[in-house]
């Protein structure tokens, strides 16, 4: 293994700091978005990639934690079909890193043009994305270089958190959010050397979650196969009980990120069990006790309340795919094929 | 390879029988549904697995073809977190072929609650989901006994297509309509052996599709994977673009499903040269002659209008993997560790 040091570790480690500086620089926005959601009675998400996963989150804490109906746009609607729908009663929300991808540019464009208020949610300050929306949270997580999202993409959660807590009628996770930057940084602390062997010798590898943590699963999954180039699926707990648990098999790891409260707490201890019996070993991120107890493996997940713990249950995550990367001799900064920009179309 | 017949290809020859039975039966049920849409903003559709792709075919289609703004429903915030949202402005369209799964159930009486208006899309009578429906359009696909859905998969696209096509202020999609059983009919006699023969000879499967036909793709994937028992990712063109083609290499085949015109026919035969040129196989379905052309295996799609292709392009689909499952020595009717009612919860 490679140990020479990354930028996508270095990246991962900067994190406490970047989500304290996008705290800061974001709360003192929060009364003109509530201002621009005030007659708005729903939020649409628009993003691709690890900017979906993001805006997966976001729905799901608007939903949970501010009662405000969210939904995830399809940009083809937008951009290919170009359809005329009336948007008057949404406040959408485009998620883009570089706030530049033309296709998120152009269906926030869309929505404008079909009565929409825009917010967008990017880490370049003067981007497209960010100069034509009618306010911009601009996220400070500073330049990423490695190929990989890591705090961009932790700062994304820290913004859509924001936006939620501004919609709810009680800053409900204002409290919370302050202790984001220093569970982030316990986090750090986790030893994923077991973990990355496990994930280096698995023939097949599939990522689960649910509900409030069902983006941070498809971001592990998603950050797998672009860091370590092997084929990971990232599924909701629904989806992988509906069918492809049938497949599961000896020889199988599945990632299972779990909550340590809430409603979906203990379902996803009957899941370990179930995948175990079926001959799989579980890797477990956060949870319960139980959760951590049945595992074969288990990393600790955050210290936060339920709705935040999302922010920061990626990081162990993206730790172990780091050094899981090295572990096949890969440079994780610049795995094949990617560009930090992605255009989706023709 | 078994030559035995199945109840999964004799439901999949059911096929334009049980569509010309639905469509006979909901027309008349159009003015209802209009009139329960009257004072609706938006639809939220609710389902699970197989259920789940054809609502997101719904989605897609009463967005372009009705300008009708549509999502699909997080279950979990209902039956788990237990939100109290608005939903006034909502028609929600909940699908389950049995009916009585309990937590789409449960999720469209929170909706009502909520004060949704609710429409059932369901293969059962009298179930649960069709009794608490503020309209129930009961699909008249008949009894389904082998696990996989099939046949009622398909009339729960028609249901869906009859839905939009009230909702649209022109009736765009009636005549379409009407050629659905006979365009099924003919893609029966498709020969799909050469793709069953390369599906049970790959050592990895893939499958996208986008926009209208992006829930055909996923509905191949599921059933590849429950009938054949080996993982297949299922993924739209831009998440496969933005990502996961940095995992294409030999010895993979893609499966792509694609529409002969409209804004997305010509972009699907670009995938197809990257595909290839990262060494991948492809086999297509539908699409326009050029897309034919650059696949190395294809197999013909319907002739119907962009809008309801995926209403008969899953055929060919159905046709292959129950062919696939068969030369794997399956038995396509009883995958293994799937009932036929599935319970998502505890």
């Amino acid at each position: 293994m490679s140990t020479a040091p990354t930028r996508m570790a270095a990246e991962i480690a900067e994190q406490p700091a970047a989500a304290a500086r996008t705290l800061e620089h974001l709360v003192p926005l929060q009364p003109r978005l509530r201002e621009l959601a005030e007659d708005r009675r729903r939020v649409l998400l628009v993003a691709r990639g690890s900017s979906d996963n993001a805006a997966i989150y976001g729905r799901y804490l608007l939903e949970v934690a501010a009662a405000v109906p969210a939904a995830l746009a399809a940009p083809s609607v937008a951009t290919h079909y170009r359809s005329r729908l009336d948007l008057s009663d949404c406040l959408v929300v485009s998620v883009s890193q570089s706030g530049a991808t033309a296709e998120i540019v152009e269906t926030q464009d869309w929505a404008r043009s079909c009565g929409a208020a825009t917010v967008a949610i990017t880490n370049v300050d003067g981007s497209p994305l960010a100069d034509a929306a009618d306010l911009s949270l601009v996220t400070r997580a500073g330049p990423e270089t490695a190929v990989p999202a890591t705090k961009t993409y932790l700062t994304q959660l820290v913004a859509l958190a924001l936006l939620a807590d501004a919609l709810a009628p009680d800053h409900a996770l204002a409290d919370g959010l302050a202790h984001v930057p220093a569970a982030v940084a316990r986090l750090l602390e986790s030893d994923v050397a077991a973990a990355a062997e496990a994930l280096a010798a698995a023939e097949q590898v599939v990522v689960s979650g649910r509900g409030l943590l069902l983006g941070t699963a498809l971001e592990t999954a998603l950050k797998m196969e672009e860091t370590c180039l092997r084929p990971v699926r990232g599924y909701s707990y629904a989806d992988l009980r509906h069918g492809p648990i049938s497949v599961v098999r000896e020889g199988l790891l599945a990632v299972l990120v779990g909550s340590a409260s809430g409603p979906l707490a203990e379902p996803m201890a009957d899941l370990v069990r179930d995948l175990r019996e079926r001959g799989a070993r579980v890797l477990g991120i956060g949870g319960t006790p139980t959760f951590a107890d049945l595992c074969d493996l288990h990393l600790a997940g955050p210290d936060l309340p339920e709705t935040l713990e999302p922010i920061a249950s990626i990081v162990p995550a993206q730790m172990m795919v780091e050094q899981t990367a090295r572990r096949l001799g890969l440079d994780p900064d610049n795995p094949r094929g990617l560009r930090k920009l992605t255009r989706t179309d023709r």
